[in-house]
C-alpha cells in the first residue's frame, strides 16, 4: 500500500540528501536560546497588538510611528540573531562537509540576508 | 497647593496651542481608512504569532527569516501609509495656517521619516 | 514648421501650472544650504572612488564591506536632509496654495519617502 | 627609545594566525569577478559625481532624490555579492578547518551582515 507523505509547504525545495541533512533538521541552530527567542517574540507579539490599539484608539499619528519603527528593529534584531545562529550551526556545518549540500546551504543563506537587507 | 501635572509619555511635547491644534487630534489623518488599517494591523500581529509558533516547533531558520521579511515588508507598508495620512492631513494643516505650529508638525514628520528610513 | 520640444526625462510628469509653481522651480528648498551639500556629495563622490581602489587592490571583503554601509548611511542622511528641505519649502509651500498642486506635490514627496524607505 | 607601530585601522583586530589565513588574504572571493565589481564600481562613482552635479545645477529635489535611491540600490547589491563570494569562499574554507579561526570569520561576517541589514 502506498502511503502519502504529508509536504511541508514552507520547507524550501533543496534537493537534498536528507541523510546528509538530518543534523541540520534535527538539531536546529537557534535550540540552545529558544526560550529566549520565544520570549522576544512574545514580546514583539505584544508590540504588534499595541500598535493595534493605538490605531483603534486613534492615537496620534507620529507616536504610532515611533512604535512601528520600534517593531521594526526589534523584528531585525531577532532576524539578525537567527541568521547568525543558522549560518553557526547549519551553513559551518554543511561547509565543513562540503559539495553540492555545502553549496546549497550557503545559496540559500544569501538569499535570506538579500531578502533582509532589502526588507 | 502644588498640583502634579500628569505627563503622556507618548504625546511629543510640542509646544503648541491646543486650540490650534485641535483639528489634527480629533480628527486623525488615518481615521477614514481606520478599518482597513486595523485588519492590516490583525494580520500583522497574526504573523507575528505565526513566527512565534515556528520558532517553538523548531521550524528550518531559512523558512523563519522568510516570514520575518514578510512580516517586516507588512509593516514598513503600514508606516508609508499612515505617514502619507499624516503629511496629507495634520502637516499640510498646519503648513496652511504656518507658524510655529508648521514647523513644529514638520520637524516631528522629518524625524519619523528619518527613524523609517534607518530601521 | 512643426517645432520639436526637448523633454526632460528626469522631470516628473506633474500636471502643474508653471505659474504657481515657479517659487518651487526657481527657489529649491536646498539653494540656501546648497555649498554644504555639494561638500557632503563631493565626499561621497571620494568614498565611492575609495570603495572601487580597495577592490582594485585586492582589500579585505570586510573592510570594503565596512566602506560600503558607511558610504550607504552618508548618501542616506543627504537624502534624508533634501527631503526635509523639500518638505519645507515647496510641500509647506503648495499646501498653503491647496488645490490640485499640493495633492501632486504631496503624493510625489511620499513617492519618494517610500523609495527611501524600501532601499 | 620606544619605537611606534603604525596600526592599519581598517584591517579588523582578529587574533589568527596568519598562516592558516594565507588563503583567505591572497585569494579573496571577488577576484574571479574583480573586473565586473570593478566596472559596477566605476558606474556608482559615476552616479555620485551625477547627484553632486544635479545639486550644483539645482535640479529638482525629488529627482534628486530618485537618484540617491538608485545609487543606494547599486551599493547594496555590490555588498550583497561581496558578502555572498565572502561567505562562499573564507567563511566556507574556514569552517572546513574549524577552531577559532572559522568562529573569528563568522563573527565578523554576520557583524557585518548586521551592518548592512541596518544602514
Amino acid at each position: 500500500v502506498a502511503t502519502t507523505t504529508a509536504t511541508d509547504t514552507t520547507t524550501p525545495a533543496l534537493d537534498i540528501d536528507p541523510g546528509t541533512d538530518v543534523a541540520c533538521h534535527t538539531v536546529h541552530g537557534y535550540i540552545s536560546d529558544k526560550s529566549r527567542y520565544l520570549a522576544r517574540l512574545k514580546r514583539i507579539e505584544g508590540q504588534a497588538r499595541g500598535i493595534h490599539r493605538m490605531v483603534e484608539q486613534e492615537k496620534y499619528c507620529i507616536d504610532i510611528l515611533t512604535q512601528v519603527s520600534a517593531l521594526t528593529k526589534a523584528l531585525e534584531s531577532v532576524a539578525l540573531g537567527l541568521l547568525d545562529d543558522h549560518l553557526r550551526h547549519c551553513v559551518m556545518d554543511a561547509a565543513a562537509e562540503g559539495g553540492p549540500v555545502a553549496e546549497a546551504r550557503l545559496k540559500e543563506a544569501s538569499d535570506a540576508i538579500a531578502r533582509l537587507v532589502r526588507s
